[in-house]
């Protein structure tokens, strides 16, 4: 039995995995793979509907949005956003809190004009930037909603005077959000919805269509829409598991019952790093992430033991980022409250035996 | 048991598709998914690199050219290709051999000029062009080297002055080709290499890094290969069934073996077109395509009845595109004879029926 506190592609629940491999052996009783199933047939534009379904029902999104799966990651989306939204001569504005969002605002470059309102930069992104004001006469304005490397996570969204436009690639589906704030929403699968090759996107359709550009059909949110998401052949395995963890969620009880499961883990292990004398948590308190903790221990030499110890226990990817160090542990909604306790039970043997 | 002659995403190896549900459970002895393990795990590196090895192997590509996997299928190669190949103000040529062929210029359009050299949109594509002259001062020339809808096959490829660019969707490892006489090859994989949701690129390093254009991160060939393929994370799952269909096909001889296969059962079948007096083909002869095999009824009322008789003999994905009409045998590499063979004998029952 191991214990995935993987960063992502990440944990993805034990019915879902069953329910895949089953998929792909047999789909839905059709004698064929979901794997060579065509996209057009009626049993993948059912999975395909059911997942656009479930993501209206369970983020509670309102009427005027789009909901699209798409290929590349966050990281397309990084041009794809300025692509469809920043006029050329245009401004966009920026939240720097971490290296993904500075990889968001360098493709915006690409496009036009970037205003950084706020960094945490110096501090090596171990706080949310929050003084800062937004720019009226931006295009829009791009936050991180949840800093995966560093352990962040933006508590409180701003209110903006032009689109907002989040990336949410590392806790979308953790948490209770109103989408009716965002103009657009963007997130990789493979944290918290499903495996890699995947990406979400929300989008309020009257943002679209004002900056005279030409886009490529492929990276044009118009043409994504009218296409419903199957403009070309869409990643239909990674979109069929997604719609499988979807409705593994909403069997749970949907996002608010899992935020309070992510809520109660994250409590207990920021509990056991402030306690334990061997440990130290990396941010500012009160923007701690509820689903990428981060630690480390205040003598180096313990960090390779302690490892050691993990790994005997079956405790997997908790190795932090190059750029951080230390131990990171991403406990994303398929994650059981039970492995946290496997990992605490560690900390405290590892403090007991070094006592 | 069902024949699986749909067009893609097309039939995969039994083998395989046995060998990734597996790993959806667990992942080579890992105790985690596939779908949950990181990008950055050498177990996953150790998949990414084999089906790297598996494509310069298998298709001989020689010295000077990557092998990339990415996302997007064809269609975002049909913007990347101009994005990375075409300078302002240049100009690249075309051969409009069927509908992608004509989405592939359009998407060039966006970045310069475009000189369709030859089009057989005329006859709706009933034959490949030939009779044509590549200018010398095109960035690049492209063709497309099937044509999964109407059932045409380049069967010889131009000697170009210029980069010779090539969609080989539909057709990539069926059959040997000369690398070296090619600038940039590009494929989804869901035909003849693995599930959709990635894309294979193979391209000649010396070709790129021209035009001088700013190119989204995500877009640029050279980001890419600097990368390995893994810039961000890439389609994991996608690229893990590719590396075993690779493997497969290997295991099968390699491509100059499936190549003996694919020509005999497009031989038999289009002989059996040519024999049963019921049903006649609907391309040039030197342009058939050994991987989609098109042909339409003679007498239109018995269209719906010899879909049903498929239907009856677990023949599924038969109907021929709305464009052409008929049917569409799609016989890509991993489709055993002994498929076409229940085609063959169900064509020559419904004739005995009919006559």
């Amino acid at each position: 039995m191991k214990h995935n506190f993987g960063a992502g592609p990440g944990i993805l629940p034990h019915e879902v995995l069953k329910q895949a491999a089953a998929g792909v052996i047999d789909f839905n009783g059709t004698g064929l793979s979901i794997l060579e199933i065509s996209h057009r047939a009626p049993e993948f534009e059912a999975v395909l509907n059911e997942a656009v379904k479930l993501v209206k029902e369970l983020f509670e999104v309102p009427e005027g949005y789009s909901v699209l799966f798409l290929q590349g990651g966050a990281s397309m989306q990084f041009a794809m956003a300025p692509y469809n939204l920043l006029p050329e001569g245009g401004k966009a504005a920026y939240v720097e809190s971490g290296v993904w969002a500075n990889k968001a605002l360098k493709e915006a470059k690409n496009f036009g004009e970037v205003q950084v309102v706020a960094t945490s930069k110096e501090s090596n992104f171990t706080y949310i930037p929050k003084d800062f004001t937004i720019p009226a006469d931006a295009a829009y304005f791009h936050i991180t909603s949840n800093n995966t490397i560093y352990g962040t996570q933006m508590h409180a969204f701003p209110k903006s005077p032009v689109p907002l436009v989040c990336d949410m690639s590392s806790d979308i589906f953790s948490r209770k959000v109103n989408v009716a704030d965002f103009g657009l929403i963007y997130a990789g699968a493979q944290k918290n919805m499903g495996p890699a090759g995947v990406t979400l996107v929300i989008v309020k359709d009257d943002i679209l269509g004002k900056t005279g550009r030409k886009i490529p059909a492929m990276l044009n949110y118009q043409t994504q829409i009218e296409g419903g998401s199957m403009y070309n052949t869409p990643p239909v395995f990674a979109i069929y598991v997604s719609m499988l963890t979807l409705n593994w969620l909403k069997s749970k009880g949907g996002v608010e019952a899992i935020e309070k499961e992510n809520k109660a883990k994250s409590a207990v292990l920021y509990e056991e790093i402030e306690r334990n004398p061997l440990f130290k948590p990396v941010c500012a308190t009160e923007d701690r992430s509820d689903m990428n903790v981060t630690f480390v221990v205040n003598n180096p030499e313990h960090e390779k033991p302690f490892l050691k110890l993990c790994d005997e226990k079956g405790i997997v990817g908790i190795k932090g980022h190059r750029s951080v160090g230390g131990f990171r542990a991403s406990i994303y909604n398929a994650l059981p409250i039970t492995s946290v306790y496997v990992l605490i039970d560690t900390m405290r043997e590892f403090a007991e035996k070094n006592k």
